[in-house]
């Protein structure tokens, strides 16, 4: 390998830098509020609409604005990450369908599926909004898959969801229309299918890891349906959450109730005694769904001794926004939201203060404008308002780091740095500043 | 400013090869094939299905394949770019929709809107998929906006919209469900309103010359409505074309059949006689709204005098795959698609030949590792296929370069380089392939 040239490196940081995307809090067109609306329930969305990182268009839809897409963005690439890792492909399905893929599964009707958004087609007949996408995945890999050699396969999505749930509830946790990280897996053989079942089952105790929730989460043994045993729910435990799991913290074991049968609990090496019921909240699940779509909708292979065989699937969910909502509902405390550094909008939340006094704003907008040339994601607060409302605002919004550039600052030549997790503060010179960051680059 | 460190170098450039997303063809879950569906008409569609970029689901709804979602992921960024450049800021809307909004602005009735998909909704009621996003936004703008200290605000998406069309035609450029970057303006004065869509417009040129197709794109007059004399519509001239737009190429003006009398035409500086009749694709449109869905929607702001007055508004659309569309028709030749480097989902196809040969199979190895680690984007044909299909195959999926990996290359010390839209054919040693594509890199 010839070493980088030094053009390549400056292009390389430039177009870094660029994405770095600080902001001043003057221009963003959002605001925080006071009070959120009387109808809203859920502590997550409270906190997201009063701080504007959400606003509650109707019941069970809501809008990301700039700062909440920002922290979807962040929770998308560390879901993104750890897929394309276990040899996942992105594509993108629609949301519109067709009626005749889901006669072949047997769920087209209302009765079968409670959730259906449908719709009339002008040109004539019907049209469904998809609520899932394995019907649509398995139509599409048939133009792919042929030979045991096709096989196995990982293709997955980040796309929206219609469900016409008679309560939305919980906030932006349980919503009539939702994006949803669902990946398939296509195997020719029950090893290569149970191989990757548990990588994904890896890589989802990975993404929690790194979304700062991993230490209340818990792999959920569900009941597993007619292809397996067990399926697995990744369940996060929190007096918010709509579910009921059974769990022994010590031993790291949490079943739902449809596995709390004697039997059941002795494999995985637990008494009824030893689990506790807790209240939590469903992040992510993953199913064996064996050759149901395959043989409905005629996906087979051919095998290594030239025989026809359906192709075996599974199904791999995580819903982005609820993992948001259950951050929320988790870290934040009295004053506000707390983002781990892995989502939060910004790292830096540079307050600026004495902004009168001219020398000291010349002196603030360096701190932001080398801060942002160093890689750093900074909201710089450079509102004119009351003192109190930053810090108050500040606090709300929940960013890692809080600089505070004051007059006082730039006298001393000290910074007031908090951090917001544990209320830790800090008075650093500009160079310790500096290497502070330096060594706390948002990934 | 601090200099950075090496440490801080090394993370940066790491991050950006990461991102770079290099790609073994055998790894890849699509494959090529020789007929488009019977079908599908249009010729953008069928290249695109042909090459596995797209699948086609049911008339009017597409997947969008990794490579095909590649491609649309540039596109988005130079979008995204050039709106953050001129003050966009980037939330995202829900497709669900409350009849209260658009009873208000008169544009619920399926007799005013005949594109609408509409829902019951199981909590009772009717919802909507939306259409467009007017009502959407002003309404959320109430919530920010209350001084003309809060104005101009530009606030973006990219986000699906759905479209009741009697008939989906054209391929991936008129469908029932696709994705619009649409922006809205909100202005204190016509004036501030004037310099953003000034601005917006000088945008649009740039986003169409960087997805190579500004040479053909004009900036046509349609008629303005209420509020403005004229409106603009970015159309680009092509045999594909579903619009028709009158143009002078010598002058640069191009107007619709709206703006067709002497007096218009006059003010425009051209006479009927000096345009030509096109057929032509509408890539983008802008709009000044005035004060229509402010004054319906109640979204009034406090003046400098302390009056209240309605927000001034504008709204401004891009279709990304109606792009990628229009790319595709314009560029593509008899061999198939020509991507321009800006969207190509790959900057390079590594072809390698004589694969059966460990000794090449490893050097090839190794010149996808080092391009990779240089940065480029690489699609590796790594397959166990004709040399003569893997060249077909190169054609149809249309990669800026194509670099040829053989035991005689290899043997030669030179690499055959063809550039794909001109048919450039070089030969050049590893040094000057470097040296070739670190001059080259994958903006």
């Amino acid at each position: 390998m010839k070493p980088l040239t030094l053009v390549g490196l400056v292009y390389f940081i430039s177009v870094f830098i660029m994405s770095s995307k600080s902001l001043r809090q003057s221009q963003l067109f959002t605001k925080t509020r006071r009070e959120a609306p009387a109808d809203e329930l859920a502590k997550n969305a409270q906190l997201l609409i009063r701080a504007g990182y959400v606003y509650k268009n109707m019941a069970g839809a809501y809008t990301f604005l700039p700062l909440g897409l920002r922290v979807i963005e962040k929770i998308n690439t560390i879901i993104r990450q750890e897929m394309d890792a276990i040899g996942g492909q992105e594509l993108v399905m629609p949301s519109l369908q067709d009626s005749a893929l889901w006669e072949a599964s047997g769920r087209w009707s209302d009765d079968a599926v409670d959730v259906w958004f449908k719709s009339e087609l002008k040109a004539g007949g019907q049209v469904g909004f998809s609520w899932t996408h394995e019907e649509v995945i398995t139509d599409l890999m048939r133009q792919f898959i042929s030979s045991y050699k096709d096989l196995p396969k990982f293709p997955y999505q980040i796309q929206k969801k219609f469900r016409n749930e008679m309560r939305a509830k919980s906030g932006i946790m349980r919503t009539r229309e939702f994006d949803m990280k669902d990946l398939y897996s296509f195997s020719a053989t029950q090893e290569q299918h149970d191989t990757f079942y548990a990588a994904c089952s890896d890589a989802y105790k990975k993404i929690f890891d790194r979304l700062g929730i991993g230490q209340m989460t818990y792999k959920t043994f569900a009941s597993g349906g007619a292809f397996t045993k067990f399926s697995h729910e990744f369940q996060t435990l929190a007096e918010a959450g709509e579910d009921i799991v059974y769990v022994n913290e010590e031993k790291g074991v949490a079943v739902n109730e449809e596995v709390l049968d004697a039997a059941d609990l002795s494999e995985l090496g637990v008494t009824r005694d030893e689990l506790q019921k807790r209240k939590s909240i469903e992040v992510g699940n993953i199913f064996s769904l064996g050759t149901k779509f395959s043989e409905a909708l005629d996906l087979y292979f051919t095998n290594e001794n030239g025989e026809s065989k359906p192709v075996i699937m599974g199904s791999y969910g995580i819903g982005p926004a609820r993992s948001m909502g259950t951050i929320v509902d988790l870290l934040a405390d009295e004053k506000g939201i707390v983002w781990p550094e892995s989502v939060a909008p910004f790292l830096v939340h540079l307050v600026g203060l004495n902004g009168e006094d001219a020398a000291v704003r010349d002196w603030t907008e360096g701190i932001f404008n080398s801060l942002t040339e160093q890689g750093v994601e900074v909201l710089y607060d450079d509102r004119d308002v009351r003192t109190g409302e930053k810090f108050a605002d500040s606090d709300l919004l929940g960013l890692p780091y809080r600089v505070v550039a004051s007059k006082r600052a730039k006298e001393e030549g000290k910074f007031e740095v908090v951090t917001r997790a544990t209320g830790e503060v800090r008075s650093l010179t500009e160079d310790e500043l500096w290497a502070d960051f330096d060594t706390n680059p948002n990934t």
